[in-house]
């Protein structure tokens, strides 16, 4: 099966939102077997809209669209998928009039006229109630194409793609298996590994796909089955693993089954029941950012401190401002301070630090813009690593996140 | 003019990565006065570039594609773009060559055979040189229609995007001017505002649209002009604004032209030369990671620390280990402690500081789900305010750091 997401909202199209949405549920419909064919953003205008869906029922088999079931004039959905399934009416549904106000209720709001237009809804939709907010998601059966339409607000619609949605196609539907292995690599660029896999990838079956993915000076092999044979896809996708693993041992930092590294080291420290801090100058936080959104992390992450200021260096980490002076705010012996100063502080096992210039500008330091210096500490090592990260600074800045996991890695290993 | 972004890769439609980069190209045609029409995700299949790329042309003026231009197999873009173009051919140019070869000796990289596939590109194309990859842009005219095709990579498509798209598009085409105003409101819901607002925005002229951006407790307006009498556009804007203003006066906190409150309390803090700092529980490095996103920060944020554990508030707060034990870490005693402790720590003029328990469960606190505690400290002032964001866990996070910064604002202000 396959399913086109559909997202409503002048607001994606202008760029003053990232469409998450349409990440989620495709991550949710492969799980469950169903492949996304494609993923539309349109405006919030009646005749795109019907446009859209037109389009949609011709390439694929559910059409999941999002946003625009608000109460306000610029959400239009409703009354359009009434027209678009054959001059359908909007009626009214007593039982969304009884949810919204048992909701207002709860948080002592006034029940408003204009929201019973949330309870307007095209007579031939199934409704999906929302537990989170006042719009339900709809489902409708039509011409052999599942239709869903969802509220664009992100939580409000994940509860319905999870609790609703899934299951709904899963019952509709017989699906396949969809499997994806990625495997890690670090050290060559694509088109040397390409090289090396070129017989490999001609050979694979008709139900294996590989795809690079290159970022950040690493690039990801990904490799997908889909079939009918649950067993069959499971051990050919292993067995072509293997055959990868055999071809370019010296690049395979591993296998990444959901794409993240900060994963494999909250795993890593799990296991061996160890504790870990991140001190950030350039990066901002987002190493911290990138270990905590791991669920269970605060079992073994204690925390972060985001020294910004030479002040904050001083003062949280205890880094004297004689290095500081001597050395400058970019250099090993600061890299170096702040991780000491933060495993003293903390008492964690292990604790990195990183200082660098993400440029644009020089600053207050005598390194050129890319340069970086990223402290390892732990109770039997410590070193300071220094790279050039180049330019520009969103570069820099990403690249460093990615190495301080990758030295996190190993050294936990 | 319209537009419209057609970002291609299975990774994107599985969920592997969000797609950012028509956040951006959006972002950025909108300011010279493009509108994006679509923007559509699609798979790496020489059928669907085909179909996609044909679609646009009948939609749109300038189509603008990503993604699928590096040197391996799954990336087919090239030879796609120039069977579209009535069976153009794709020929080596010896220039991309030039300059791969200069990147790599750059980096010490040796120069490979599969590299020149990067530089094998439709005869028809006007090449983009790439600064910061390998991987050339390309411009076409075809049929009253451009075509645009840039590599996938972020940094290297935004160096492509404004160094030489958005001139080439200024050059061609006459272009109107579309200009956007954001309206904040905090305290009333969509639907209280829209009831409000109905004459008004019955009696917009046709060159303005307002729009509803609901999330998180709070609703931005959005006012967008576009025409191409500049002078009447800001005009009409300006006082369409001010109407806005005299309906609803007590739900504005004030215009967001570019959508972001971390960036006004920037301005106050510069503007007043304070500096502040942030100690963060729950929400694990969000509120610096935005207030980190504005560019000049460094000079008045100071620092972070992200205490997730007891430990690190102990250690790195100060909080005394009796206060935890008596109130437990979700507590207003507690925030206030961070609070204090950070700002004597950093000598900031303000501290705010975010204790509170996102569930999903209530782990080692006697507050149930959704409690969050946020307190401010300055030289003259000191509170604690507690909220119930209720779940789910993305919610109370995501409100937590609104709410933090909304209550910075207020005070600094």
């Amino acid at each position: 099966m396959n399913a086109e997401i559909i997202t409503i909202g002048d607001e994606i199209l202008i760029g003053q939102i990232v469409d998450t949405n349409s990440q989620f549920i495709g991550q949710q419909l492969n799980k469950i077997g169903v492949s996304v064919y494609q993923v539309t953003s349109i405006q919030d205008d009646k005749q795109h809209i019907l446009n859209a869906l037109k389009e949609a029922q011709e390439r694929v088999d559910i059409v999941i669209l999002t946003g625009g079931l608000g109460p306000t004039k610029d959400d239009i959905t409703k009354k359009t998928i009434a027209t678009y399934f054959k001059d359908d009416e909007v009626v009214e549904y007593p039982e969304v009039i009884a949810h919204i106000k048992a909701l207002f209720k709860k948080i002592n709001h006034p029940f408003k006229e204009i929201q019973k237009t949330q309870a307007q809804l095209p007579s031939k939709a199934t409704l999906l109630m929302n537990t989170f907010g006042t719009a339900p998601g709809m489902w409708f059966f039509e011409n052999e194409t599942v239709f869903v339409s969802l509220p664009g607000v992100p939580y409000e619609m994940k509860g319905l793609i999870v609790n609703e949605v899934l299951p709904r196609i899963q019952k509709q539907y017989q699906l396949p298996y969809i499997f994806h292995k990625t495997i890690m690599t670090y050290g060559a660029g694509e088109s040397t590994i390409a090289e090396t896999l070129e017989h490999f990838e001609d050979n694979l079956p008709s139900y294996i796909k590989l795809a690079y993915l290159p970022s950040f000076g690493k690039v990801r092999l990904r490799l997908s089955a889909k079939g009918t044979d649950r067993e069959l896809l499971e051990k050919e996708l292993t067995s072509k693993v293997d055959e990868v693993y055999k071809l370019i041992p010296e690049f395979i930092t591993g296998l990444d089954d959901d794409n993240s590294l900060e994963k494999r080291v909250g795993e890593l420290l799990t296991k061996n029941k160890k504790t870990l801090a991140t001190a950030e100058s350039l990066t901002g936080g987002k190493i911290a950012a990138t270990l905590v959104a791991v669920p269970g992390s605060s079992s073994y992450y204690k925390g972060s401190i985001v020294a910004y200021s030479e002040e904050a260096k001083i003062n949280l980490l205890d880094v004297s401002a004689e290095i500081i002076k001597e050395h400058s705010v970019v250099s090993k012996q600061v890299a170096l301070a702040m991780a000491k100063g933060l495993k003293n502080k903390l008492k964690t096992d292990f604790a990195v630090a990183v200082t660098g210039n993400a440029g644009p500008t020089q600053d207050k330091t005598d390194k050129s813009v890319g340069v970086v210096f990223i402290a390892f500490v732990s109770d039997n090592e410590k070193f300071v690593r220094e790279f050039d990260f180049g330019q520009p600074r969103e570069k820099v800045i990403n690249r460093t996140v990615s190495k301080a996991l990758e030295i996190l890695q190993k050294e936990i290993l």
